[in-house]
């Protein structure tokens, strides 16, 4: 597995880990909820996890990026389809946004390796 | 018409009018981008307008919301999956985005009830 | 009782049922969280609602803002402790915390004069 | 004089009296600052009102936003410098500043009929 | 000493020496304004840096993050306290700030060891 | 070259490269406005990059600092007047800003000793 891809999730495993030890029913809840959420609905998980993406995206945190760019490819979302959800990211949010988009796309294509 | 739907896109298309008789280059090409980033593309301009107000619930734009909900209620968007993109905004961006949300579902009421 | 106090009151609890109606999961599970968050614990509640109003100016939501405040009030905190809380909020969140301050001091004395 | 403006003035100022009645240290210490940072120093006041519209703008203050627009009409900047300031804050900060900068305008006009 | 903590104590050292040295008065009043608006006063210095960490996690700042968890360590702060700190963060800020909560937790533990 | 300059330049070159290959058409535009909104109009390229320095200061986003410093000291921007620029984005965005400025300081300093 690529480097930074396995640095990735093993640092968010081993983190997530310690933060639900801390056994605060509040996080708990909120980290169930981050699963509910995503789960097939009147929306798709496809769609989900691109609102999921573009709202991570414009708020600019590069780690929710890389975990919802992680979900996209696992739902089969296309390289077109990447580009039009950096598009409104990056139109929304504006050119602050390009940083993260830079970064977005050497992940997006590293996953797209692997898989 | 609803009156603060009136009021909404008067003022919205008044603005607008002001802003690029200024005759600045760059605000014209930001507001052309603005329209071609939602036409359909390899992403439907449904998934595309969802992503749009998704971001703009998270970035707590009050106006952009309201213009992405007119746009998602012409593109037949249903209260269920309205619902959903409600919850993965609050869920990303906290509950700071649940007084927008409040704004959001009094807005998405009254266009429904106009259409 | 004050005319600004009782339509945020009136406003806030006819849209939260509205949101509710929806019958989201999520959406009630996040409401859910947000009463059980700054229940008595390991800090007071006392404690959580300055940190629940500290967190809310830097992020610059009015509603928010007073939401914190009524509670804050019912907490018995002081004149000079709130003062020491927008000192925190404006010295992290910069100048661009002020009008909300502004707004702020306006809403608290509101409340502290209807006590 | 125009109402909106008047409105604002008058409401910035009887409410910042009300927060420096408050007599916290680090508040008034905060205002004086924002009195300093804009004297003419290695930058003229001009540019540095530049600088305090396009941080307010992209930070999406409607309130510092006004301000400044005074501020920078008192500096004598032209429409179309203006216009360039609103360019840059809309390219860096997103579309989501579009609806801040529709009030801007509004208010850039009014402060300038007035003057 | 752990290599992080030693690392980001003596960056965070040099660089304020150099923006020190740098002669700005505003910057110099700032950096002594950060000082004194943590002192006791109404409010406990405990509290007020919870309120400091509160702020500085719902803003996503890491290292204004670790500067506060160094200074609630200091205040004797419990890890029940602190995970409800982080409760509070998470929820009004919203799963944007797990990531940072990683990394804080990381730091607290590291912090505490040293201790 | 230095090599935190070099690494800076060449990752944001090629990840550039990697975007614009997507072939979407609102990203090759946003690309170019940001290159056509600094140029000299009503207002000099050296007033616009520092709008555009203030912003991603105050938006906090360190890759846009890196950029906006590089284009500042190409336009003969001194060291008094960085040093405004950096209490303007400090004064207005808080102390949440003091670590990127750090940051900041940094690589000015390696940039004007490689000039």
């Amino acid at each position: 597995m690529n480097e930074q891809v396995k640095e990735f999730r093993e640092y968010r495993e081993a983190m997530n880990e310690k933060l639900l030890a801390g056994d605060n029913k509040v996080i708990k809840r909120i980290f169930n909820l981050d699963t509910n959420t995503y789960m097939e609905g009147a929306l798709s998980t496809k769609v989900k996890e691109m609102l999921g993406l573009v709202s991570s995206m414009v708020l600019r945190c590069d780690d929710c990026i890389k975990y919802h760019l992680e979900k996209c490819q696992e739902q089969g979302i296309t390289n077109d389809e990447m580009m039009e959800i950096f598009a409104v990211a990056n139109l929304v949010g504006g050119t602050i946004v390009i940083p993260h988009t830079r970064r977005a796309i050497e992940y997006w294509e590293i996953i797209n390796q692997e898989a």
